[in-house]
């Protein structure tokens, strides 16, 4: 049992990419598959796939990385915690590292990226930094 | 003639960090002696020091890595440039990837991190983002 799901996807993926894996395996659920389509729209995951199992599903997610195995992805940032939860209004929603990082925002309408939200005009819990 | 001497520190630094090169050497000025200070007690660099050369100096500061050569420094921004200088109050002091990196602050009492003008109560300029 986890009990932070999203901190639990992060730090797979945080490994993965330390030693430079070339998938790593995620147990699947409707929240992570809206995170991997964010790192996948936003560059840094090569792509990612839905796998039965007969349970709730794996999420394969296919690294990234840049010539000599070179980091696309740097970090990983967990914001909000099911301790902590960190909720922001629409004019607050914040920017990371003045626009070089994603800042992952659950929304009324959805996770979606700080940019987004900004667009759309939407507050939110603020899940996770990516950078 | 560098028409911004810091951005021209910052990309040096990078650009040394980014093919693991030992040292690197820099035209020296107060504000960049203040800079790199502001590295070392961060733990960003191992150290630097400043070499007379009959005109401005040199700054010659030593690279840190981890075990396999792994990055300390991920990333310098420059934030505020000269054609478009940032300026923030003191309760708009910037937080980097919430409080993992380090804002460095041009106020009114020298160059300091963003904790320290926080502490300080001191708004100023964001000279730029390290993490």
């Amino acid at each position: 049992m986890v009990t932070d799901p999203i901190a639990d996807f992060l730090t797979r993926i945080r490994n993965a990419n330390q030693v430079c894996r070339d998938c790593v395996e995620i147990p699947a659920s409707n929240m992570k598959q809206s995170m991997a389509e964010i790192l996948k729209a936003e560059g840094y995951i090569k792509h990612y796939e839905y796998v039965k199992d007969g349970k709730q599903g794996i999420l394969r997610i296919y690294m990234k990385y840049g010539p000599n195995r070179q980091k696309v992805l740097s970090g990983l940032k967990r914001i909000s915690k099911p301790g902590l939860r960190v909720y922001v209004k629409k004019d607050e929603v914040p920017r990371v590292l003045g626009g070089l990082g994603v800042a992952v925002m659950s929304t009324s309408k959805g996770l979606m990226t700080d940019k987004k939200a900004r667009q759309e005009g939407l507050g939110g819990e603020v899940v996770c930094y990516i950078w």
